[in-house]
């Protein structure tokens, strides 16, 4: 039976389009005020009610679309709209104006389109603005009445939820199972102030399939684990990251009575959202390497995430990934101070496969190979504590002048 | 009897040789192997035994030294002889033959100098590789035949210990007492590397005052929590932070005996540990800003200094100070994810006096005045929790396209 279930990456992906049941469509509302066309407000709708899944960060200092978006999930998850989203003004920090402006674009999107039912509701872009609420209830009239299930609607959302990101994240996974195809498609953004729990990233997924809320949620928070939460750019989190999985049915097949369509339903789930957060970090604003750090060896994985975070986030470790400097002592200095109780004598650091440290002592017969590891766009960095068995993956990059220029003023 | 005890820091300083009592010397033992002539040894010693206390890094990861000072810390805390440092190469992650070397540098300078009595040794540069241990034993002996209390020796120690550092650190302050004068003087280097607990940072404090062990370590405990432990440059914490003490009680005066006396004292303590700290801020690798953080109205000190952190460390943040952005948002979301449990809606923040968020609203009518602030090199924010009484003070810097140029190679 094994044979029959496979998912797959599909490539070229058409994104969002690609499953069944959906609809969208995107504007340029011109909520950063340029006149530049630029697309910015978007809808993603299903044809009838919807089951959904969320989650979001962490930060104490939420916007106000998160705060809406949570009392939505607690209180309406299986019977959903759809989604409407802003980039260009994030909605955070805006006091009761800013829940007002979030409850009236939920409300818009649920008036306009008919249909009804709930609205998620997601912005992104400068903290501490008040929205241009007028041009953008206009925009989700615009949006509502162009909803279709084509692939340059689906794009054109791909576009409208971008800010500093430099493409589309799209990806598209095939659920092969018993004569049977399913679908999930995924869209993102990221690019800056990201760090997990979440980062300035949305994610939004939609899949043909049928789950309850609590399937759907359960699903969706292995694979955030894994994927989302598992990425640094620069150590910063934001007030707006949300990640929104919407399950319409279409297919007329439920994951719930099937534990091996479940488990191969998550699977699919952890590769879309993989794929989504390498996207995110290969497009991190500025970077010019993505570096995964596998730490291994752990008394606990809660260990094995403060080593990988402290290295990820330091300043030394990615400018020295920047320059293409094979600097392990910063990163033994880093995995010190993450203070979890290792010890010199015992660590195994690798590039790639080749050793930098066994047992503490350098290496340096290596160097060369060492330098020609961290030349390059991509690579891994494995550090071994043995202290345990538990590990870590986390994917980073590193810190350039442009990140600095890049970053100074908004 | 207040009006005869006052302290007051001592301008211009000469450094360690306001100090009596003690003899310095340092040499070029060209440890960097660049031939340049480069001061990079140096001795501190008494005329006779010291008592002294010390604290050090709390990386996991501690350099050989740095284990070292920790054992006779321990054991001989009450007899010692001075202290010998190097630069240009941190004696870290570098085995058993490191801690040999380290137990050399040790005892050469014991005999060399003919004191017979333990020796710290602190080390600061790179990180994995071996001492050149025949240059520094030459070294040692050169430094002990020139030992005397002369300015230009003492001058010279607090050339000796520089590393990216661009200028000698050194501040004395007098204490008046009862028509009695005593002296505190100290050094220090920093530069990069720099978070507390602490950072690749070195200080030495000198006093003709007398004390046991055990009270000099209480007073630089709490002097160094409030002065090196409260600085951050690049939120990496250095493998060999070491600030030692030294008491000579030459005065003939010892503090055990005398409460007001040792308040006294511990207050000059706090002032020179403070002065060291603020000079290695302000000469942080590349910065163009100083920025003091005052958290206030916090549940506890601990949750003060957790947002503190959070703030003084985002990129976010340091990079809008480098471009003279007013970028509140940033400063709010960063005190969000240090996730004590703020709330948004009770936040007060204001750039020097001027308010930037009062109960959460923004205050945008002040937009000049933010901006002028932060176009200077220093200024201060101030952050009100609203939630308690604990506050938290944190010196911190800006992040420059140079620091990412400067550190991308070593």
């Amino acid at each position: 039976m094994d044979s029959m279930i496979s998912i797959e990456e599909k490539k070229p992906s058409i994104g969002l389009a690609d499953c069944p049941g959906y609809r969208f469509s995107a504007t340029a509302a011109d909520i950063r005020d340029t006149q530049s066309g630029q697309l910015d407000l978007a809808l993603i709708v299903g044809k009838k009610s919807l089951k959904s899944a969320a989650v979001f960060t962490t930060n104490d200092v939420t916007a106000a679309p998160v705060d809406l978006c949570k009392d939505i999930l607690k209180n309406r998850a299986e019977k959903i709209g759809g989604i409407v989203i802003n980039s260009g003004n994030a909605n955070a920090c805006t006091g009761e104006p800013g829940k007002a402006d979030a409850a009236e674009m939920s409300a818009s999107a649920q008036v306009n389109t008919g249909i009804g039912l709930p609205f998620y509701v997601c912005s992104t872009g400068r903290i501490g603005r008040k929205l241009p609420i007028e041009k953008i209830i206009s925009g989700i009239g615009d949006c509502a009445k162009k909803l279709d299930s084509s692939q340059s609607n689906a794009e054109s959302v791909a576009s409208a939820i971008l800010t500093s990101d430099t493409c589309e994240k799209q990806v598209t996974v095939k659920l092969h199972y018993d004569n049977q195809t399913f679908t999930l498609a995924g869209i993102a953004k990221g690019a800056g102030m990201i760090e997990p729990n979440m980062a300035t990233m949305l994610a939004f997924i939609v899949t043909d399939l049928d789950a309850t809320h609590a399937t759907l949620q359960e699903s969706l928070n292995k694979a955030n684990a894994k994927s989302f939460n598992a990425i640094s750019i620069d150590g910063d989190m934001s007030t707006n990251d949300s990640v929104i999985l919407l399950a319409n049915g279409e297919a007329g097949v439920s994951i719930e009575d099937d534990s091996k369509l479940r488990q191969t339903f998550d699977q699919a789930l952890c590769l879309i959202c993989e794929t989504l957060a390498h996207k995110i970090v290969s497009d991190g604003e500025k970077i010019t390497k993505v570096v995964q750090l596998d730490i291994e060896g752990c008394r606990s994985s809660k260990d094995a995430e403060s080593v990988a975070r402290a290295i990820g986030n330091s300043l030394l470790v990615k400018t020295s990934f920047y320059g293409s400097d094979p600097n392990w002592g910063r990163i033994v200095d880093a995995a010190g101070y993450a203070r979890i109780g290792l010890n010199i004598n015992q660590l195994d650091l690798y590039y790639e496969d080749c050793p930098a440290l066994l047992a503490g002592v350098a290496q340096e017969q290596y160097a060369q190979e060492w330098k020609s590891i961290v030349e390059k766009r991509t690579f891994t960095i494995r550090l071994n504590l043995n202290q345990g068995t538990h590990t870590y993956k986390l994917m980073t990059t590193d810190l350039s002048e442009a990140y600095v220029d890049f970053n100074k003023s908004e």
